[in-house]
């Protein structure tokens, strides 16, 4: 059976994934930018050009992990607020997501929305499938067309929390940044007990954040 | 100037000092007690004796961080719980704390209540003395104390918080245990760009756990 897995998925020390305030020019909330200062160096984040070229990026341990991504993914699901600032409605199909016209993932992406609309094509071969579903589905739908490949879950803070609370996940790498955000949305939050579940491993960076693996046990 | 310390104090990945419903036979609340599990084959634990004879106990990483919890310090200040289970009036002066006859603290303990009783002498040159006090006032009569020593801010998780947001902490040496409580108290609430005023550095060790240590900055 192919994997669930979690990548890249950065909170603070005060385990906040997201601050407050989402909006077109804080897609982390508040000062939650910075719980992505340790990526943008990397080569992975690097290459895919958000700042214009930069050169080869650092490599390392946070490289090692970052690099991870998107090997073997075949499609990805995420929340209303990783592919768009706002909620409700869609003023109209203007909004293409927030990565241009050539998007990172190149795969199908299940969009998770109360407000579904038609798929959205768009460079790169990410093709955006919106839908309103509980976990379960959405992580079906995303199966078939991953094609036997695995299926990542990209974010927000809440998709990620949901999908282990309904325990689907089998990896989550997770950056703890020592910074503390203060407010906003909380990873870990009504998931007591979750380590019975996983192997934990945890390895520092010299850039000051520590990579946590969570690998779901075989007897598990 | 002294510095005011704090050391092995050990939290959940969720970031929990306690879990909830502290009791006799719980003093770490439910399952807390796993948060103690990296310290006690520690030297430094293991010759506190809580559990009998247990040999010489583990030297590593843990124990080198453990070790420096009684270093040049010449008084601790603590929260009433820490002293004792119930909260309101004392029943009797019967409770003398969780250690038995011989704490292993060696210094004067300025305990916080709201219900001071007289100083309580104990052996092994502990004395307690209780106080209804603001952090700042507690930390003038610790360092009165001290005798030019530093002060250990020696927990429970709300005394801690109240001392980290008076600003009023030098040194925070922090356990995070891979394990989720779910609820109980949180250390980090309202600290919200502390990462400011400290150098914060992270350390894991083989027994799963991460040693972050956080430093006042000379500058902050």
């Amino acid at each position: 059976m192919s994997l669930v897995r979690v990548h890249n998925f950065s909170i603070s020390l005060d385990g906040f994934g997201t601050g407050e305030g989402q909006s077109l020019d804080a897609p982390f909330g508040h000062d939650g930018h910075r719980l992505l200062s340790w990526a943008l160096p990397t080569r992975t984040f690097t290459r895919m050009g958000f700042h214009g070229d930069q050169g080869d990026g650092e490599v390392g341990v946070d490289e090692a992990f970052a690099s991870r991504w998107n090997t073997g993914i075949g499609a990805e699901i995420m929340g209303r607020h990783k592919f768009a600032p706002a909620s409700g409605p869609w003023p109209d199909d203007a909004w293409r997501g927030w990565w241009g016209d050539t998007p990172p993932f190149g795969t199908p992406v299940v969009v998770l929305t109360s407000q579904p609309r038609p798929p959205l094509e768009t460079g790169g071969g990410t093709t955006f499938h919106f839908m309103d579903a509980e976990p379960v589905e959405a992580l079906e739908r995303a199966r078939e067309l991953a094609g036997g490949l695995d299926v990542r879950i990209g974010g927000g803070t809440t998709t990620v929390r949901q999908f282990l609370q309904a325990d689907l996940i089998d990896e989550l790498h997770v950056v703890v940044v020592p910074i503390l955000l203060g407010r906003g949305e909380r990873l870990w939050d009504g998931l007591e007990g979750l380590e019975q579940r996983f192997d934990i491993e945890q390895t520092p960076s010299p850039s000051g954040v520590v990579h946590l693996t969570l690998t779901r046990r075989r007897d598990g």
